[in-house]
């Protein structure tokens, strides 16, 4: 079966209407989809970025965030704008990455919905303990493995990785033949891509 | 007839595939697509860049050149990377702007081409004069109307009407309602707000 991996960012804005697309973007064509939590801070750190891009150039957030609004309404899904923005990612891409398989699409998908669907803080422990909840599982048992230190140096060791193979920004679809697909509106063309490649 | 201002500029790469496009896209909905040459310079500027934000952070530079060019690959058009970059914009943006309509649209797609197809330095008085010829038009006529006081005042009205209305990057399409879409993956959805904007 063709493959191609999703990379994305919990405070990533765009990585929201992608990871609500992806999935059955994927399934159509016959792509499996594996879900690659990771951090974009050391990428912006990388460009003497401290903070989102769309914070440091105003004129490039105020555009982004109509056009989010805009694509969520296309979508028919809902949008709150997260304050403050951006949300700290860093326990939720964790826990993510803590979790395999379906578990870790479905806990991601809902951890979106909360943050750009319902305004909640994807920080608190409190939040993603009801999402993990919801996802039918434990939170304690979750928590407690996305804070082990095997954990926390998986996770680094997928920011690396992200930074070798050309991703810069998030939602990223990278292909087994090594190609990087940046944006919520590359998401067709790389699973085409993903498809065409297979066997 | 509903109608969509199509900003441009002759340096940025993924105004080519855009202008290539933007034509045949707003024809099949009926818009009436106005062509409107600017220059980045100004809008980068006031966010502290002096050089192109791919020269600056080459990470996003590298991805860019690798996503152009499956662009073109995919509309099976010709793509050549202008050196140096970007080119010198400014005097073909003065030459489009002097020009009025259709003699407008078709040179600016022959500039594209010259530039990214053919990898011709737009710059060049000869590449303009040549590109100027094959549309028709007295290329010393269009270079002197280009090079007055009033066309190069008009030029910088239109780059300081560009950041006001919140134009962020090229290519960008303005619905009369005052949507701003950015980006070539953006034609379609520009397009068909403008024909639904319509009466």
């Amino acid at each position: 079966m063709a493959s191609a991996e999703f990379w994305y960012e919990f405070a990533s804005t765009y990585s929201y209407p992608a990871a609500l697309r992806a999935g059955a973007l994927a399934a159509a064509r016959g792509v499996d989809l594996v879900w690659r939590p990771f951090l974009l801070g050391p990428i912006f750190a990388a460009q003497g970025w401290r903070d989102s891009p769309f914070n440091i150039y105003p004129a490039k957030g105020r555009y982004m965030w109509r056009d989010l609004e805009r694509t969520c309404a296309a979508m028919g899904v809902p949008f709150r704008r997260p304050e403050p923005f951006p949300q700290s990612s860093l326990l939720a891409a964790r826990v993510a990455l803590a979790l395999q398989g379906e578990a870790r699409a479905a806990f991601s998908l809902e951890v979106y919905m909360a943050e750009f669907g319902r305004g909640l803080p994807i920080a608190d422990r409190a939040t993603l303990g009801s999402v993990l909840a919801g996802c039918g599982v434990d939170p304690e048992l979750a928590l407690e493995r996305a804070e082990s230190d095997a954990n926390k140096a998986a996770l680094k060791a997928e920011c690396a990785r992200a930074a070798e193979i050309g991703v810069v920004g998030a939602p990223s679809i990278v292909t087994t033949d090594g190609e990087v697909f940046w944006g919520n509106d590359r998401l067709e063309q790389a699973l085409d891509w993903a498809a065409s490649a297979r066997g």
